[in-house]
This record gives C-alpha cells, structure tokens and sequence, in this order.
C-alpha cells in the first residue's frame, strides 16, 4: 500500500511540465535577497526559573571571577570610571552593573547597504544569515582542499551576493593566504565593497586594519553617513575564558567610536575554555558577552552591539572539536533566549557548521539539526549559515551551495503556515471529490508553480533516471551549481570615482608597509 | 584567530583517552532501549485562531464532502446507527458528530511487549521511534539496489532490536519478496515475535490476513492479556481523498475488536489528493483521520488509536513526490498540535524521510529537517526514523544507521539542558581562572566520559588522519557499522514451546494456502 508509486509522477508531469533549462536559467540569476522575517513563534527552551539561574551565575562570573582586559589601559581606565573593580588588568563588575552598562545599547538597529534594498535589520522578527568566517582553506571536487587565495575569498563574495537566501557578505569568508598578512584586510574589504552590495564586516585583526577598514567604508557611503549608521560590523572575540586581548579591545573601540556594530564573541568548547556542562558554557558565554558589550557602550553609549557566541562540545575522549551536537544546539537554544531577553540582538553560535572532513551525510546532518535549533529559538543573525566544514578550517564550494539551499528551505518554512479561505480552498471539493485527483482542479492550476519552495539542488525524480544520468550525489550536482552561479554572477554597479578612490587609498596603504607573511 | 586550533585536540587526548575499540565493542552490544520522553517544551507552530480554523474546516469536510467505506456494509451500518447520515457508501458527519465519536478513544496507552522493559507508552510526553515501513527494495554498499528478502526483512528487525534509539520493531519494513504475497504477513509477524521483544505491526492486507497477526500475538501473550492490553499496531491507510476501501476498513474492525491499536494514516500528497496548500492538506489529514478513528470507536469504545498521517508536496512541475520539504514540515507541525487537541496520540507523518536516491547530503537535509518537525512539536509515535530512501521505495542499510544515529542525537536534545549548581559548577572557577583551561578541573574529570552524546559513525579527527584512513564518508564508514550490529546481535529468549507453537500455526496456514504472487 505504501509507499504510494510515484507512477503519479506522469499523470502531473503530463498537465504541469515546464521547461527544466528555462526555470534554472531564470533562478540563477542575481537575485536581489528579499528581507527574511519570522513569521512562526519562537521556541523558548528554558523557563523563568532556569533563565535567572544562568543570569545569576553571568553575574556572579563577572562578580567573583571577572574579566581581563590585557594591555588595554584605555579599557580598563573606562570600567574604573563606571564603577568597576579593576585589579591589575582584571576587571569585576558588582552583580547587574554590566546590565546596567549594556541597557543603552539598541535593541534592534539597521545595517546600512549600498543598496538600500540590501540593507538588513538586526533584531526584531528579522533573519540575517551570512557565509562562514576564517577559514584558512578551500575545498572543491576538481582541485581538492587547498589553501584558500584571494580568487577564493572573491569567488565566495559572488556567490553570497547571488544567493537570495544570504543576506550578509560576511567577513574573512576565508582568509586569502596568497596575500601578505599585514594587508589582506585591505583586499577583503575592497572584495566586500566591489562586488557586492550586501552589508560586510570589517578587520579586527589590529587597531589600525579596523582603521583601515572604516576608512574604506568612508570612502563609499561618506563620513557625515557613517557619523549615524551602522554600514560595517567588527567581529570581537573573547579570548574566553574570560580574556579580552588588546588586540581585540582596541578594534572593538574603534568601531564602536565610529558607531558601527561591535559583535561579541566568546569562544568556548565545553571542557577547554569552560566548564564541560552546556549550562555553564551558557552562562559564561553570557558573562563574557556582556563585559564586552559593556565596554562598547562605555565607548559610545548607544552604538549598535550584537550578543555574539562561538560556543561548542569536544569529544574529551578523542579531544576533537565537535559541532552541531546536541549539547551545543541546546546552549545554542538558550542563548537566544538570553540574548533577547537582555535586548540586544543574538548572532548565534549555531549556523550550518559540522566537523565532517567532507560534505557527506554527517556534515548535513550536523548542518540542519544547527541550524534548526539556531533559527527556530529566534537568533537574529547566522554566521557560518553556508560552507563550513571541518570546525571551520574549510570552506567548501560544494557545501556552499548545498547549504544555500538548506537556507533557502528554513526560510520558507520560517513563512509558516498560511491558513486562511484561499488556502483552505473549499471550492477545491466541489471539483475532486472522494476518490478523485486535485491535479488539475483551478485551485492546483493557480497554484502549483508557487506553493512550494524549489530546490535547485535536490533531485527528486525516479532512481532509474537518476542512475541514468550517472547517479550523481548532492555533492556532485553542486559542484556545476556553483560554477553556474559564478559564470552568471553579475557585478553591481559602483561609481568609478569611488572604486578609483578605494584602489588609490590601498596602494597608498600598501606601499606604505613591507609584507609581512605572519 | 577563528577557527581555535584542532591541537587543543592532542592536550584533551593526553589527559582523557581511551580504548576506542573497548567503547565501540560496549556500544554495539544490544541494549535494552530505555524509554524516551521530552523533557524540553512542545513547539506550538500555530495560534488558537489558525487551530480553529483548521477544525472548522475538518468539520466542514465531513459534513459536506463526506467520506465513503467502499463495499463495507458493516461500516456503513454501523456510522447509520450513531446518527450519521449514509447515502450509498458515502458517510457524513454532522458538524462535531466525528469528535463525539473520537471522544472515548484512550489520550495515552500502553504497547505491551513480552520483555516489559521494551513496552511503550504512546501519548504524553512519551517519543517512540520507529524503522521504515513499506519498502519494495534494499540498498547497502556492497549489493547495490535489489528486491528485498524475507532476510532483509529480519536483518532490519535484528538491527532495531538492537539500536537502543528505536523503540518499537515497526511493521512492513520491507517487502519480502521472496515470500508469496498471501503467506508473507506470517514470517513478518514471526520475525518480528522471534528476532525482537520490542513492540510491532501485523497486516492490514486483508481481514484474513489480520486475523493471523493477531492469533500469532495471542500464542505469544495469551489470549486472556490480549483482550485487555495492546501489544500491537495495526497502520490502516485511507485512500485519500476520501475513501476507506474495503481491506482497509475491514482490517481496521479487525484490530479494533481485538482492542489493539489502530493507527488511521490518511496518504495526502499536496495537489493530488487534496488541494496543494499545506493548510488544507492539514485539515483533511485530520478529517480523514476523525473518520476512521470514529470507526474504531464504534467498533469498541476505547480501543487505542493513534492519529496518522502520511503527507508530503510534490514538484508539482516535473511531477515527483517530495519529502522533507518546508510545506510539508509545517503540516507535520500543525498536526501534531491538531492530534494533541483532539486527545489522541499522533504519528507524526514526518520522520527521517526524504526522496533522495542515496544517503547523500540531500537525504540527509530532508531528513534531518523532517525530522525537527516532527519531534520538537511533540508528536508522539515516529515511523520512518531510519531508512527511508527514494520516497520510501528502499530502506538503505547505509542510511538506517545514519538515521540511527541522529535518533540518538535528538533523544538526547530532547533530554534538555540541565541548570543545576552541579552544572552550572561554580568551583571550577576556583580551579581555573581567566585564560587557563578547564580540561583537568575536578569536574570536567568527573563528567568527560558521559557529558555529551557520543555518535558512533561521526568522524571528527584531523582532515590529515581523514585522509588517511582512506577518506571514508559517513556512508562507507555506515556500511562498517550494520555489518558490526548484526555481527553482535543477539536473539531475545523465546519460550520453546511457544516458538514450536508459532511455527506449527505458520505452517498450517502456508498449506492451507496455493501461493500467491500479486
């Protein structure tokens, strides 16, 4: 009786068939990302009760343990002012002063594009989902995993414009190993800014790269804009546990003087930087966060801040890192909620990351069940939403594309459900009672081109056909997807005057530094 | 500074290792699997209105569309003398009628097995998961795509005997085809008594053939257990749109009268048996559902039944079945909700389903997100977790224990976050401060070993050790694990006589019988 024959397959195919070559044509184009907006609840994992205990304990972390900032005096300087405890280079702060620090940060912000259609609100209902970040190499089926170049880096800066389900350029999508370290930033951000129009990130990688960056950015959108809107985001990570680098705390202060969003990013593997339980890797996460957000207000009350977290499980057998397990897409859960009820917007640690070596079965499994827990516990922003593999190491072309589509998918089921006459469609039973087919009743015929979200990835069709044509794997139909996607890439226009200042302003930088390769 | 070094590895490794072959060989014995439940919070996609909605229309349906019992004059007889009205074969129900009816079906019930440790509860909070049902063909690595055998079908019975993240033998898992189709119920059932002691399906192919199921049950249980408890499930489709034919309904009156459960699972692909938007699919899955859990209840008040569904989308333009898909997720959502409001346990219509033609990365994205559908909105009973290839065609021995492994892995999200001082463990910041690590703090010692689900298939080492152990994928290194379960499968004791018994009644009714093969 079941499975039911997909001989139905004919009956349909006969009354609907449209040119295959056609709709792949028309879907690979550039298209301009739509804004993506929950429109389902959020799922709330924890109750009140366990809420205030993790609350608590951040307090209590940032009371009892506190926080270093390293070699930043200016930062240290900031929290003495605020009424901090300052010993050394270690700073604690008395249990709800770093609320208190964080509360003037907004809740929901824009960031500015462009293109003002490709500007993306963080906060809210909104979903902002972005590329993978840092990774060192690249992988594809022809050439292999290999060290990634500024080719790669611009390649991934393409393909993230041309998806319509990514919504954000990104930052270090990898990091372009043929350039020397000292000045890659500059390459990165022009790559952001030439061919693209979707909001990016800046270097964080020293004071003046931020600089550099901001500079850069002034270039485009003019100094008086970016006075008042946010056009770039920094990504800051805590050295965790518990440690801010100067590094990292000088970049942080610099976007946040020039009012663009700082995100704040605690690094932490349940055993090595923390505690092994995913409870207290939430708190902590938590604590870490808000001393940094904190410190970005001290800066410039009101700048735009995202509650950041990279947080994960190792196998403490083995010692390998590992992602999308369980444990981790739980405290992925719960810092959402956190997030959110502390009222700023929440980067998730979640995104489609795995540690498989290669876009097989596992790297898909860990990808979904992330990203499910990440999007459905209302995470505003989605980094590494496309290409990860290997706990980052790897950006994998074939995996980008096959993440896209996942994307793609969640967003559309981030629709819901639509439940009103025209859905419900009575009228349909007058035309296909019991024991009749709906295939060709006006209802199906208005609507079978739309209904349903289209991969243009999955094959579907009979096993016989698909042995035929040389029983390719997901894997393998990505690899012509993404050269499809690159061969129909089309670059955004960008004032000539602005791309010459831009080039001018990082030959002048360049020149002014001898490479350095570390 | 992003991704943190895979070398942290080698410092974890020092402290914790051990013997991966000694857990490995622990973790392949069979293992009595514990009863699963939720401890983490129903996902309610839908608000009061939209629910209402959906009711109304469900109503609606009944009353005006109506639904036929083909050549079932006992049926029929049976729903004239409850006040619904009849004409010819077709049945309609009053607006509300249906739910009088459904009314003194049981909200939650026990799946009695004859090892008591492996009975089940369906409804409350309880999650049951279950093999595939229904596939003609197999797959594995070796043998590629072939008919499946009566030794298939045992192998797939041994292998969820087996995992402890299945907790129900399931039914059909596929087709021995090797076995005339009139006599092939009688080793299925057989299997399923002999090879396994969890709980199981008997056939719905004919009224006869249910008949056998149930007397092979009562040689196991005794005919006096049976009369008062369920150790049985029966899966009665309807032949949507609308129609019960006669094997089905009379099957059904089968089970019922013996007071085993009855799962009604209308077969609802969007656009061929009913209107092609999700919410009207929803609402007739749950009329056609109400019809013949109505019948079931007439047949004897309070025999167990399970809400089902099997609904999927289509490519509504080439023409093939779909699964995984977003608009089927949110159904599989909406009638979870729906079930539970109705007080009946729900099988869910999702599970780890997808109509990808290998275990590639496709399948495993449909069913990874079909399987978050189902789960986090709190359906209760999941065919389909592991197996399922090809819109159900195959069970792949790859992919089952693929799946297998992702039950383990949502089993254990659905555990949930525990925030408790031992979690939250404030002494290990005494241990280790800002910047130290916590792999050899007194609590990471204490709960390395059992902090986090471990996967027996992932892969999460260095790409370099990757390489060379061969560069495996989830698949190939699947292919490795069935063979080892199988190899450590061992048989549950049977009572001799009752097995002698069970065998003599097999082989009077094989004789009874010329074979059939269509």
């Amino acid at each position: 009786m079941y499975p039911i024959s997909k001989d139905i397959a004919s009956s349909v195919a006969k009354t609907h068939r449209r040119g295959r070559a056609q709709r792949a044509a028309v879907n690979l184009k550039s298209k301009i990302a739509v804004s993506h907006s929950r429109k389902i609840p959020v799922y709330d994992l924890l109750d009140e009760a366990a809420l205030v205990l993790l609350e608590k304990q951040a307090d209590w972390l940032l009371e009892n343990v506190g926080i270093e900032f390293k070699g930043d005096s200016v930062a240290l300087e900031l929290f003495r002012d605020a009424g901090a405890r300052v010993d050394n280079q270690r700073v604690r702060l008395k249990a709800g002063l770093e609320r208190e620090l964080c509360a003037t940060a907004p809740k929901q912000f824009t960031l500015h594009s462009r293109n003002s259609q490709h500007s993306v609100i963080l906060g809210g209902d909104h979903i902002v989902l972005m590329p993978g970040y840092g990774s060192p190499f690249v992988s594809d089926l022809d050439q292999g995993r290999r060290y990634a170049t500024l080719e790669d880096f611009r390649n991934f800066v393409k393909l993230t414009y041309a998806s319509p389900y990514l919504h954000h350029s990104g930052g270090t999508i990898c990091e372009p190993t043929d350039i020397p370290v000292n000045k890659r930033h500059l390459d990165m951000v022009y790559a952001h800014l030439r061919f693209s129009s979707k909001p990016f990130m800046g270097s964080v990688t020293s004071a003046g790269r931020a600089h550099d960056s901001i500079h850069m950015a002034r270039l485009v959108f003019g100094d008086e804009f970016l006075e008042s809107h946010a056009v770039m985001q920094a990504n800051i990570n805590v050295n965790s546990p518990f440690v801010f680098d100067e590094t990292m705390s000088a970049a942080l202060r610099v976007y946040a003087e020039a009012n663009q969003c700082v995100c704040v990013s605690p690094a932490i593997f349940g055993g090595a930087m923390g505690p092994v339980s995913p409870a207290a890797i939430a708190a902590q996460t938590l604590a870490e966060a808000m001393a940094g957000i904190a410190l970005a207000q001290l800066v410039r009350p009101g700048c735009p801040v995202v509650l950041g977290s990279f947080h994960s499980t190792m196998n403490l057998r083995s010692g390998s890192l590992t992602f999308g397990t369980p444990e981790a897409n739980l405290v992925t859960m719960a810092l959402s909620q956190l997030g959110r009820r502390l009222g700023v917007p929440v980067r998730s640690g979640g995104g489609q990351i795995t540690a498989a070596n290669t876009a097989d079965g596992q790297a898909m499994q860990d990808s979904a069940n992330a990203m499910w827990a990440t999007l459905i516990s209302g995470a505003h922003q989605v980094w590494h939403a496309a290409g990860w593999l290997e706990g980052g190491l790897t950006m994998s072309y074939e995996k980008f594309v096959m993440d896209l589509d996942n994307c793609g998918s969640m967003l559309r089921l981030f629709q819901g459900l639509c439940v009103d006459e025209e859905a419900l469609s009575k009228p349909s039973y007058s035309e296909a009672g019991p024991g009749q087919n709906f295939l060709s009743t006006s209802h199906t015929l208005k609507h079978f081109s739309t209904a349903n979200y289209e991969s243009l990835l999955a094959d579907t069709g009979p096993y016989e056909t698909w042995v035929e044509n040389g029983s390719r794997t997901a894997c393998e139909r990505a690899n012509d997807r993404w050269k499809e996607m690159l061969a129909a890439y089309e670059q955004p226009p960008l004032d000539k005057n602005i791309d010459t200042a831009l080039q001018d302003f990082m030959a002048v930088r360049k020149a002014a530094m001898p490479d350095e390769w570390y």
